[in-house]
């Protein structure tokens, strides 16, 4: 055997990061674009902050991280100072907000889109990049503001094309899981009500008997046979079942019941109540905007009202097995998040759509069938010597299709090797091309040109087996003069309902 | 003294990392989409790639970087694989490409905007987050298409709104400086071609005496009293003479007498003069398109033609001089980047515009002006307890003054604490507002609202000195049926000239 070459660089993404192409690009601005609207019609302006902030401005919110950074990518800079990537966008709002406190309207009302980074595992559909889409009300000290957010998410998902009844905005508050777990006697007993809500937020996904498991023994996990054992939070059978009230069909009157006259549990459930009036008043009922007690937000900032956007119709998962779509956003009333920085107390809510997840989902409903794009005009080149005459062709049609506001229609040379005509023809092809330009040195002479219908051409030619490929060349192809380019592309265009 | 409180954190964006504002990101969205247009009339569609590859994905080609990694954020992930934020979108490109090679038309014509990120100490205007936005023909052997990508970039200058002689593209070709350097000598000399090169990048710097100096035994710097000392070329006379010609009036023919009849350089003017029939026959002439063989691109992949824009027209700077305002962006023929990864050799050619500095410039010439838009109708709280009324009627508001693809009419609740009536009115002003609505207890008992027209308000209380406050109070306000209220505020709303 020869001895190998000096390897080359192998051309891979890096683990939990992906490549987007055009059309997935196409549907993302589509829905950006409709979000966006609807946050403008709600008094909302855009302010974006940069990838980067200061570790310690990020602070560590991130739900199941207990070691200090986990979660977050960072890097100490030349002067020693740790750099982080934002895990969300909510905690760098904290910092610009805070930052420029005494610049800004209070209340301000802000949207952002962006990518935030999770340095996690991987997996499959679990990326370390994605993208999030957020609203916030910095200065609203009332639930009022919560209410509104609660309904412009409900709006939010209208407008994407989601009917009423394929989705919720379920509402809890914070204060209402706060006063539970002093109730059951875990004041200040940081790592048990930890353990409790990890417990309640597993209810999707292991049902009532694994979250029975996890608020009382622990539970076995034997998916996969790898038989992990999860602690449990080692509650008597008492008061789990109290607990478990809050997954009661009505579960707001479930804690009730189990709960009322504590006075924190009183407190948050009056604030839920003023949510409901609020939106029930602005016409939101049940079916959009929904009190549900057993809505568990992960992130450890919130401090009051928080509310998760639930789509509610079915997908196949990776299992094979019927799940309904779940979350594709949410967020809550983050009161202290602000005042680390300032000595003033700055109440604050808003929430983040999950922008890849929403997607995913919109596709599921084909809500995100793509827009028809023209495929590009192609110029051929018969003649190599003769590339300036072709490019000067395609600046002609580029000016003559294209005006201002009007759909794309692409033009272009071939710009690969040339030697080929039928590679130049497959490539138009590809490309989805409606038209193909073509002139050799005899059209030339003449002053003439050919246009080529590339449907046209693939209909006429359909069922002819022999000398197919002359055939195919010739079919749906016209001559005509110079002058007369720029409308026999036009007509090909209209025939084939493009632009023109 | 008062023993001190442990100290908050302190709210800072991270050193060479800038917040950016509404207005600001209007008008980049504008832009954009701008740009988008021209790429996208040419064929290009978008791609998009992460802010991560593998360090060794990305390679070293930044300018004056000797040291690995210099000017790169890199980070080491838990399986020990260096990861690096992208420092242009050409590297990670070429990564993709090379990954999806078979999948891909080729040529294959794509564009991305995206931020990059340097490692570099920060300084006035010198961001190490900034974004591009590039275009690429990846599979394009032929300089006409490097011809192509400088005609479309300043089809796009123009498209911005840069009238021509306003700015240039400039052209030139690395084989011919790489032939200027065999000529004088320097072939195999890494490092003196290198200092030659930096030390002509430095023409618009320091002029032709200080590039002489350099060529030569060094230029001190005495600029800030530093003195620094730069090494030079330590080229003889005679060569530096020469090679100052490619600064000639018309450096193509400077370069031709200096070093006509060295394979390399004619080699390399060959290419620039069918550049020139390109774009002269496209109907681009110099005052666009112009070969100049003194550009210098200083990214290390460049392996043929190369291009700058330039903008023409003076600004001034930091010192209060009058300066040309420069480059906004530049490119260049690849044809290495790709096939670092691939056995086959892929040749390719793109483009990459500053936008951060272009957005600069746009602004100089007043081609910003930021789209006029409406600011929110404001619905104020009177009342608290009624908050939810103050609701409904901003929701009524909302979706009867707003339908698809017509201007955002926002309309919001004052959402901010509501004690002081005069607060809520000041907030209105400070964002704009066209209108308020206002209901207390008496309207609403006789079934009435309150509109006011800020403008008007501001307009009439105009001269009024005594009781100013409570005659702008009412000044412009009109009181309607609660049935009439969104006739009203579309009234106000096409007095101020905004949508309704």
């Amino acid at each position: 055997m020869a001895p190998k070459k000096p390897s080359r660089v192998k051309a891979r993404q890096p683990r939990g990061f992906v490549d987007r192409s055009a059309s997935d690009l196409y549907a993302q601005d589509r829905m950006l674009a409709t979000i966006r609207h609807v946050y403008e019609t709600y008094g909302f302006e855009p302010v974006e902050t940069p990838f980067f902030e200061y570790t310690d401005a990020l602070g560590k919110f991130l739900p199941d991280s207990d070691r200090p950074n986990e979660g977050v990518f960072s890097l100490q800079d030349d002067d020693e100072e740790w750099l982080s990537l934002r895990y969300d966008l909510t905690a760098p709002l904290a910092r610009h907000v805070a930052e420029n406190f005494e610049d800004l309207p209070k209340p301000y009302r802000s949207y952002r889109a962006g990518y935030v980074f999770r340095n996690e595992k991987p997996g499959p559909g679990r990326f370390r990049q994605f993208m999030q889409f957020d609203a916030d009300i910095v200065g609203a000290p009332n639930v009022s503001a919560d209410a509104e957010m609660a309904m412009m998410m409900a709006d939010t998902m209208e407008a994407l094309g989601i009917a009423r009844g394929q989705y919720v905005i379920r509402v809890n508050n914070r204060k209402v899981l706060d006063g539970i777990l002093d109730a059951i006697g875990l004041e200040g007993d940081q790592g048990r009500r930890l353990t409790v809500l990890r417990a309640l937020d597993k209810f999707d996904k292991f049902g009532a008997d694994g979250v029975r498991l996890l608020l009382g023994a622990g539970r076995l996990d034997e998916s996969g046979g790898k038989g992990d054992f999860t602690k449990g939070a080692e509650l008597n059978g008492e008061t789990i079942a109290r607990v478990l009230r809050i997954f009661d069909a009505d579960g707001l009157s479930g804690v009730r019941q189990a709960f009322g006259g504590h006075a924190g549990v009183d407190g948050g459930l009056d604030e839920l109540s003023q949510i409901e009036s609020f939106a029930r008043t602005a016409g939101y009922e049940a079916d959009r905007v929904r009190i549900d007690p057993s809505v568990v937000r992960g992130l450890e900032y919130y401090t009051g009202p928080v509310f998760e956007a639930e789509l509610l119709f079915d997908v196949v998962n990776e299992k094979g097995q019927k799940v309904q779509f779940g979350s594709v956003g949410g967020g809550g009333r983050y009161d202290g998040l602000v005042s680390r920085f300032l000595a003033t107390p700055v109440p604050a809510t808003g929430f983040s759509i999950g922008v890849s997840r929403l997607q995913t989902a919109l596709k599921n409903l084909g809500r995100l069938e793509g827009e028809r794009r023209t495929g590009p005009v192609v110029v051929t080149v018969m003649d190599r010597d003769r590339m300036a005459d072709y490019q000067a062709m395609a600046t002609q049609l580029r000016a003559a299709l294209n005006g201002p506001g009007q759909p794309v229609v692409p033009v272009e040379v071939f710009q690969g090797n040339p030697k080929q005509f039928g590679k130049q023809l497959q490539y138009a092809d590809r490309r989805g091309a409606p038209v193909v330009v073509i002139q050799g040195g005899d059209e030339k002479a003449a002053g003439k040109v050919q246009v080529k219908d590339l449907a046209l051409g693939k209909e006429l030619s359909a069922g002819v087996e022999d000398n197919a490929e002359w055939r195919e060349m010739r079919a749906g192809q016209e001559l005509v003069d110079e002058a007369d380019l720029v409308a026999a592309v036009r007509a090909i265009l209209g025939r084939a309902g493009g632009a023109a």
